[in-house]
């Protein structure tokens, strides 16, 4: 964590200085804005703590709720999410607040005793596997609230505007601010109030019955399975030794997924409820907590759960829709869009693989960072584009492994020829549900993959993925990855060639490069952070002798930054050895990095004229 | 972390529900109180935390300052501080936040060019070789924020009472409050009024000008030498590559101990001013910033500081000296003490080893359960009378090792003959100056070393040093010893023997004798938090299961705590074995450990007649 950058700093850390916007914010609703986020869910909330780090840009996020979410359905948090919040600057402290899911267990019937269910297999969770973050379960409120006080405490200081409601919008051909926006006050003094707003770009994260998806006229296509599922969160005490392990119960009395949550006594059931008929319009959802609880007992059996609570239930058919548009752009038009869709608003699913909160949070990361790129002027408005391109297939990929989970856990016993089968499609699938299969196609965004070869480990078009390397000016071991902060800006490492000269031929060539991109007034690495990781050992380079473009100075004080220069372990407080670990050719590489942590480019450190190639068309040069 | 217990909640778990003194806490100052604390340093803060955490106890603590502390001195945090931050729920939020100490490098003259300095050493910092906590750099002013913070979000809601000097007291020979206090507010609505109140105890953590160490009649004993230092954080900019790296520079023109901060960018240096004149008077400590700066580019010769903002700087002649007692009772009587000194107000000594903080902690840390342990009825009041038994030895090393090393920084160049030898004498002693060393004798809460041979890794009256094992109700690989939070509970472990049966016998037989001592209306575990770690794998092992003591049913809800079975790793998660790491017999062991996380005893799981005897010294039976 870096500050006393501006000078001496005696508070908390996290709260950054106020900037822009930020400082005197009006409490109420200005009549224009640059950015409106209508909805304070998990694609929302991420997106204003994104937009807070752009406090040039005026940002409200309006939800028709009179304050926090009390009570959020969404549990599930996946490695990819973790890393996310790793640089909104909060997963040390949801981690030590979570449920960690470190096993998986599979349950079916007795062979002796069909009546009775058995432990049938058990498999590690796929998390620390994959990467250095956990996969967690913690009440989606609490994620809320992090996120929250990330945008709160951001320069741009972004608090929610609870009880005003979306009401609808109109898009006209023109102005500085082409879109306006229809709200009513729902809770507060104003109560009952409507007004008119303008705003220069809209984004949806208004859940699944979105009204910004129906005032752009965009459809939810899909439909809902005649199956249905019963779910609550209830603190009991049972004899089921397995209430705190994640588990797949499949008896001939139903199915389950049993999901422990926070705190070390909660857990999550989902409980078969069975095929719907026909004629039931909707009659399941009215089933009685008595009949769900009474459900679980019986697919539990021989064990049972005595309820003490019952914090929340619900019933549901399982869905799977996805949105035709995600943005107000039709199809062949090259218009810029101004209106975006994210979230269970352009994807539903069922819950059960844990992916819906997810995949919504990464749509308001893809999303935010662009648009504080255009508004600010780094980029083209064209970037804008590339959020739906991007975002699509990514929601139908997860609406197609959904179905398929879904499908998988509510089979009957007959149905399933080999009780390890569910264990192994688990772990197989694993990197999808983890967070980490999005790999984004070429773009103005997404470079040519011809030089993947010299980074094998860092896969073109998916997220950078951390490694431990020593930094220089200290000697310690770190995550390159987790310094780069959700601060909006863009990193470069440049990955040294054998004798390092490589790497500091490169920094001489690019240093003007960056330069273009960045404006004048601003500090020298507010675009392009550009980082060293050298080959040799920490303790035979001295980080005084590295080129500017590593040390530059920054800031009112013009204090030199001593965190861009690292070298590759092993060492003595880890193993890791990021030139053997991700693949990286001894010519050295250079690693270009979206803010959205995606691999952009993968370059020789002799090729800066591609890389400005690549430069030029992603970016705006700086007035 | 567990929460939910009392039912769900939906906010930040970190908030504990408010209870006792704790709910409609009065602003003012009340005329009675139990426990009044004098001075918010990190002592007070800790022991106010740790008050919060009983909050059937009246607690206030008053600091003449009239808000938080905004500069502090003190910055360095052994490993043993931060287990101890772990225990307040605070650790992994200030590890993220602080300096790393990973390596210390040392400095002396170039042989060749004598007025040049060159790299003579480098060394490994000891922290990650001695426990699993770090060895930080953080700015004090924090360390007291997240102390307030755990004492506002325990049950008891105790905040400081600001602007509120201590002016006096007299001890009593009788009565409910037998501590009459005189306060004067000097700041605030009441400025200038001056009150008296009445306490059961009165702790002094007011410093080295202790009024509360006047107030009965002790002495601080000692004096100072005749060498002065200067010390500052600055923010410079500088072609000194060891900025960021703890170093020794011992140079022809003096000497400089360098301490990386927080933050990147700011570091302090204590600068060696050499001896002073035995007329001086302390006029050294009017020396100018600007002569300090031009003696530390002296010293960093043919290196230099461009210094850009000077954030704190002092001049101080280092001094020793320990309070000729710590409490109000007099050598020979046997009366219980109603006053006591900790910290500063007993202790002072140079800052160079980075000691003073820590100890302090530690202080308050010793009398805090220890009050709310009488003043709850739970042990008698001869416990407080080891406070002063059990720290004032503590503080003797501290100020011989002090010595020692602040002696071994002050040399010249040529008294030195070996480059190596600070290094060496650096590692050689690392347990102390981390925090690890204090070893507590034999007394009404420490029994006897009879039984260390079963577990030689858990030295008797040394801290209880964490291990890794491994859940068995979820499989997570966890540390047993940060689930013992700083709640004013005893932990005893129960080491399983090879079948396990060896601890289901001791705790069928234990189980009676912990309930003797703890009361019928409170929960099973309100005194004695105890666990079982079994030998078994966790796979081989059923929570549901194990005795009914490892299961206890609390809260108002009866609601089954799963977090007190173990399994010995190693795991898939983990290399640990603790039976085997921590040198356990095979016959098992049970290991009693005070609330402030020092081992009290160790016995055999057969001696449950010598436990009661153990307990019988240390508990009252509870009413």
């Amino acid at each position: 964590m870096q500050f006393h950058h501006h000078g001496y700093v005696s508070g908390d850390p996290r709260v950054l200085p106020a900037e822009g916007t930020g400082v005197d914010r009006p409490v109420e609703l200005p009549d224009e804005i640059d950015v409106l986020i209508v909805g304070s869910g998990p694609a929302g909330m991420l997106l204003a703590a994104q937009m807070s780090q752009f406090p040039g840009v005026t940002t409200r996020i309006i939800e028709k709720r009179d304050g926090r979410l009390v009570l959020g359905q969404a549990d599930g948090i996946q490695p990819r999410s973790v890393e996310t919040f790793q640089a909104f600057g909060f997963a040390e402290r949801i981690i030590a607040e979570a449920y960690n899911i470190g096993w998986m267990n599979f349950w079916g019937p007795d062979p002796e005793r069909p009546e009775n269910i058995v432990r049938t297999a058990r498999t590690a969770d796929y998390a620390y596997d994959i990467c250095e973050f956990p996969h967690l379960i913690v009440n989606q409120a609490r994620v809320l609230d992090y996120f929250a006080e990330a945008a709160a405490d951001g320069p741009g200081r972004i608090l929610p505007d609870y009880g005003v409601e979306f009401t609808g919008l109109t898009v006209h051909d023109a102005g500085e601010h082409p879109v306006e926006v229809r709200v009513r006050h729902v809770a507060g003094p104003r109560e009952g109030e409507e007004r008119t707003i303008r705003a220069k770009y809209v984004v949806g994260c208004d859940g699944a019955r979105s009204g910004v998806r129906d005032a752009i006229g965009r459809t939810h296509v899909g439909g809902i399975s005649a199956h249905a599922w019963g779910v609550m969160d209830v603190l009991v005490n049972t004899d089921f030794p397995d209430w705190r392990t994640k588990c797949a119960i499949n008896s001939e009395a139903g199915n389950i997924l049993h999901i422990p949550r926070e705190g070390g006594y909660l857990s999550r059931m989902y409980i078969d409820l069975g095929e719907v008929a026909d004629d039931d319009n909707h009659e399941v959802r009215k089933t009685p907590i008595e009949a769900i609880i009474a459900k679980a007992n019986a697919i539990l059996h021989p064990y049972a759960i005595d309820v003490k609570e019952v914090a929340w239930h619900s019933v549901y058919e399982v869905g799977h829709r996805i949105t035709d548009g995600f943005d107000d752009v039709d199809a062949g038009s090259t218009a810029a869009p101004r209106v975006f869709l994210t979230g269970d608003a352009c994807h539903t699913h069922s819950a059960k693989a844990g992916q819906g909160m997810n995949v919504s949070m990464q749509d308001g990361f893809n999303i935010g960072w662009k648009l504080g790129a255009v508004l600010t002027g780094r980029s083209p408005e064209s970037l804008l584009s590339t959020y739906g391109a991007e975002r699509r297939p990514v929601a139908q990929q997860l609406i197609d492994f959904d179905r398929e989970w879904s499908t998988l856990m509510a089979r009957k016993p007959e149905e399933i020829s080999d009780p390890q089968e569910l264990a192994t499609y688990y772990l197989a699938t694993a990197e999808f549900p983890s967070g980490f299969m999005t790999q984004y196609t070429a773009s103005m965004i997404t470079g040519t993959d011809a030089h993947q070869g010299l980074a094998t480990g860092f896969p073109l078009g998916k997220r950078f993925k951390s490694a431990e390397v020593v930094r220089v000016a200290d000697g310690n071991v770190v995550h390159l990855g987790h310094h780069a902060k959700a601060d909006g800006r863009w990193r470069v490492y440049a990955f040294g060639d054998e004798s390092g000269a490589g790497v500091d031929a490169w920094a001489a060539a690019a240093e003007p490069l960056f330069a273009r991109f960045t404006p004048t007034a601003a500090d020298v690495d507010a675009v392009f952070d550009v980082k060293a990781v050298y080959r040799q050992a920490a303790e035979d380079l001295d980080v005084t002798c590295a080129p500017a473009l590593f040390q530059p100075k920054t800031g009112p004080l013009g204090l030199t930054d001593w965190e861009k220069v690292y070298a590759s372990g092993p060492s003595k407080w880890t193993a890791a050895d990021v030139f053997a670990d991700r693949g990286l050719s001894a010519d050295g590489v250079v690693i270009v990095v979206r803010p959205d942590q995606y691999v952009a480019a993968i370059l020789p450190l002799t090729a800066v004229d591609e890389l400005a190639g690549f430069l030029e068309g992603a970016f705006l040069p700086a007035s």
